[in-house]
């Protein structure tokens, strides 16, 4: 029987090409298919980050996934995606699927995985997560010492939100887009806002970052995180 | 006034040398001075990981860093390190500090950063995180969807341990080494041992991965996580 292709689920770093590992760099060198996710017609931030590294003669594979949270609508597009993954790894041909950031770290590759990955042989190549990206960015540490570091997606309620945010020392919220509002409400509650940044764009040539009073009303600042230091700089 | 040098802190992954950044190989190619952490006479792993890349005539700095947990002594050791780093500094070298993961994702850089940052230009380069590349490894995402995931420090105390992990979805327990049996403990206690791997060395030569039950009494894990999954592969 002829070799099966490989599945590489690779993180290519949060958006300074030089982020991405040598390991990252030679799997997409030497893949013939590189897959990357797109949304409602955007161009691809992990496409964009790679594209330094990808061959002239390389197959190309958009894979279409939903920002929806709407979980049905969701599952049925991962479904829709695998097919075509599926069929060139059949056919001998290794796949890269290009991950923002890292491929396990939150994201949408998981859904991926956990279709294909039973079925064919998969790699996973872990990459420099936005998260010690937006540290580095602003020059001041994630967490230190024995402190308890907590990663807060923003979708969640402001209940829930405003109970994590409470009760943690080191803070991180992710996904934050339409729902930095929200956010910014429940930080003016638990009288945080003084204490958080918010870093867009992490590494990338238009990474901006802004104590969270400054950012304007109605802004939707993307691809951001939202750092929390509560304590003081007391190392 | 002649040049200063610039005073790099850079991650280089979390063990195996492929999984350095284009960056950091870069900045270690091209820095005079590359200093880096030794514990207690033992070779120093940021060292072995970044060895691949150190050209012959760079000037190579060790610096002793205590593991101690007691403040005082650590604080000292940190202020004994930095003339060494800052002489070059101001002899116009400069010089990069080599980091295990990344600079700012817990690790001792940051005492050194707090010392030398506001007196020399510093610049940070994030590196893969060994809490991803542990996740890579065993091939489970760290967290889904709107999973809050939290970063447990393993020397904190037993009762906080319960409380961290007892109330967390997805769970990473960090800086296990001596403190193994007691979070062997808490996890029993909380009924959570067949929901806990423990890697170590991850992604290095000697990686090791095991269920939490499988590690023999008396055993000391280095350089490990141990990964807690509440929630069953609902994807």
């Amino acid at each position: 029987m002829s070799r099966r292709g490989i599945f590489y689920g690779v993180g290519v770093g949060p958006g300074d090409p030089e982020l991405i590992t040598i390991k990252a760099w030679r799997i997409i060198s030497q893949t013939e298919v590189i897959a990357f996710p797109t949304a409602n017609g955007n161009a691809s931030l992990a496409r964009k980050i790679a594209g330094p590294f990808i061959p002239d003669d390389t197959i190309e594979l958009p894979v279409v996934l939903p920002m929806s949270s709407e979980r049905e609508a969701a599952c049925k597009a991962y479904d829709l995606a695998c097919p075509a993954i599926a069929s060139h790894l059949e056919q001998g041909r290794d796949v890269t699927f290009l991950c923002e950031g890292d491929p396990f770290f939150y994201g949408s590759f998981m859904y991926l995985f956990a279709r294909l990955a039973r079925s064919h042989e998969t790699v996973i190549v872990p990459g420099v997560t936005s998260l010690t990206a937006c540290a580095a960015a602003i020059g001041r540490p994630l967490a230190a010492r024995n402190d308890v570091l907590k990663i807060v997606p923003a979708p969640l309620s402001r209940k829930r939100l405003r109970a994590e945010i409470n009760s943690g020392e080191s803070i991180a919220i992710i996904k934050v887009g339409r729902h930095f509002e929200k956010i910014r409400g429940v930080l003016a509650e638990l009288g945080l806002t003084d204490k958080a940044l918010i870093i867009e764009k992490a590494t990338g040539d238009d990474q901006r970052i802004s104590a969270l009073a400054d950012v304007a009303p109605g802004e939707q600042p993307y691809f951001s995180t939202i750092l929390v230091y509560k304590g003081g700089e007391d190392w």
